[in-house]
């Protein structure tokens, strides 16, 4: 017989999942509700209230995909591409890949674009492709943790206004925790997940759809048989999906109350309460909070004699690509961490494979205690493997960013 | 500033969700680990384990789908289907419409034969129609709670393998509360979900897949973009969905652990909790405990004065279909239920809309103590709706089903 859940202590250090908020836990231990409760119901739609706050967006249409942050993904795309439709994925990192792939799966055309690992677009770049091959959706990552770079955004939507295109960005990595607006930069839809720096667990991912989305999704309206009733005309070509048919999804959420899945509710209320956290906090302030421990992080990481993978002018907030010295056995350092202290850092995928350690500050671990034991650790890891770091340096520097605050 | 998560009391009798095993909650609130810790591996080897006792099958391939009942659903028949393959799909209630509109979906060519709601088919029928239509797969629910009806399965797998037909079943109201075998009855692919008989929230779709669905599925292997080997030939057509596509999802599971989503670490603790606690009571005694109270909640309501619609002879052990009794108002009497008591009761789909209420006993709440509460509770919301129920008779006859033991 299987014992009881009882996982060992962790520090999740890496490029997420990390440790969920223990107020998040709490939160999802709540005991449950009907579906149609006005409880329920209330709750939906403070959770819609709160996302639009931590989306910085005026959408009527905030509310939450089933599943994890990929699956948020494909319901943006599939509820929007129709087969043959073209779409511009700007790559820089693993995860524009997974919206080609995913684009390409709705069997739209896709074109891609890319940088090398380490850099991103400049606007420029991007609305060269846009004029050029006039896509449909614009689909692109914000925060990709395979490079540890942050794209900007800020021109995006104007760029893609002028050419007709839509705007869809996975900000999945870096929400919360690197600056965010959807309507001041006219992002059409975004979706994201609550494993980074939304400090709950992964299986929940938000989303905002903006006017412009909406009216392409509703314009492919069809209620499901047994629901619908007679003013539910089948409109356009059927969306591929009925889980993630985002039109149902919609009535689901909004005032018809239409039955779809049934609401995942003790993950609804992890998710409201990580967004209750992150709006009581303020999203300048938590910006801030990752931005901090990012440094201090960072000056640690150097100051324990590493280099770091990138454009430093464009890294995520929360998380850095850290070389690995040579000599020095990443997986067998990374393993020693992980069973020896308990602190997990990340590996990496592709062209980063075997080089480079991936250290994330995000969500519940953006915070000192875990930068400066995680420095501690690390560098009693990499003297160990043969390495020699200045005692004390890692700790030293990132507690003078701190104490410059 | 919206307060921390706080729901009102309720008693969950309605068709599911029902009230979660508080044990359950308390598994979902253990803190994470890393998705490739190997403690987090091992507690993913222990849900396979876990499930393959729940499905009653030896398929290696048992694991869980990111998402509510309808994602297994959905998981399930794309990965299966391509587009033109024939579906046959034997419609009892309104969740085979919904099987039949998702293998749409699928552009598929998806046939249906119908009986009246609150009937099942009987073999021979179905044969019948397998034999004339030659579908790729069959896709039939066994347990519909919008007609309470529990459909025979344990001639169909003969049947489809004389005809080259392979089997999917949705199992998710049925599943730990009625008598279900998967590799006794050749069923090749069942998904299922939590909240019903398994006792936990929605948002996990627990899958298993028999030797020849693997076969099929394999053949249109397409390992994604940025994590395939030299090995990964991709093969046949692709699956049309990256997050339900059930090769890269086996791939995760398995040996090979190919990143895919990250798997939603505090729905897997609840999953696995769910079917520890149903293994450990047994599946034999889970299923009894079900006819049990099913049987004293059906008394308690034919007591009460109430017709019971479908053929009982049929009925699911965990849920009944009551009829409203003429002159009662049945949505302000389950309103005065839930607001007065605290106990939902559910209302009813299509063409028994506001004709019936649907009262489970399943789960958690498949206790002595929450159908006692119910009965007596429903006598006096009776009777203050006009109704002449005899006072006492509900808890009286349900009272004696249990005395019976």
């Amino acid at each position: 017989m299987h014992d009881q859940i009882h996982p060992p202590h962790r520090l999740l250090m890496g490029p997420g999942p990390i440790n969920a908020d223990p107020r998040v836990l709490r939160a999802m231990s709540a005991p449950l509700v009907g579906q149609y409760d006005p409880a329920m119901t209330g709750y939906m739609n403070e959770t819609m209230a709160l996302y639009r706050e931590v989306f910085r967006t005026a959408n009527e249409q905030t509310f939450l995909v089933d599943g994890t942050s990929r699956a948020g993904i494909e319901a943006a795309l599939v509820s929007l591409l129709e087969p043959g439709d073209r779409v511009l994925v700007p790559v820089f990192g693993r995860f524009g890949h997974l919206l080609a792939e995913i684009a390409e799966r709705c069997a739209a055309e896709v074109h891609t674009i890319e940088v090398p690992w380490g850099e991103v677009f400049a606007p420029e770049q991007i609305e060269a492709a846009v004029r050029e091959i006039r896509p449909k959706v614009v689909a692109v990552v914000q925060g990709d943790t395979a490079t540890t770079m942050c794209q900007p955004l800020a021109d995006l939507g104007d760029i893609c206004r002028r050419y007709g295109a839509l705007v869809y960005c996975d900000a999945t990595a870096s929400l919360g925790g690197n600056d965010f607006r959807t309507d001041a930069w006219g992002i059409d839809v975004v979706t994201a997940g609550l494993q980074k720096c939304l400090g709950g667990p992964s299986g929940t991912a938000p989303i905002t759809l903006g006017p412009r989305a909406v009216e392409v999704i509703e314009a492919r309206r069809h209620v499901e048989a047994g629901i619908r009733d007679d003013g539910d005309v089948a409109r356009g070509r059927r969306i591929a999906s009925n889980y993630f048919d985002l039109a149902m999804i919609m009535d689901y959420w909004g005032e018809r109350r239409l039955n779809h899945h049934t609401e995942a509710t003790s993950a609804l209320y992890g998710a409201r309460e990580c967004a209750r956290l992150l709006v009581a906090e303020g999203l300048d302030a938590a910006v801030e909070r990752h931005r901090l421990h990012g440094a201090a992080m960072l000056a640690g990481v150097q100051a324990l004699g590493l280099s770091v993978f990138g454009n430093l002018d464009h890294k995520m907030h929360n998380v850095v690509a850290v070389c690995i010295p040579e000599g020095v056995d990443g997986d067998r350092a990374r393993a020693g961490m992980l069973e020896d202290y308990g602190i997990e850092i990340g590996t990496s995928f592709g062209p980063l494979h075997g080089k480079v350690w991936r250290i994330g500050t995000m969500g519940y671990n953006a915070r000192t205690d875990a930068v400066l034991v995680t420095l501690a650790v690390l560098e009693q890891v990499l003297r160990a493997a043969g390495a020699s770091p200045t005692p004390g340096a890692g700790v030293g520097a990132a507690r003078e960013v701190y104490a410059d605050v």
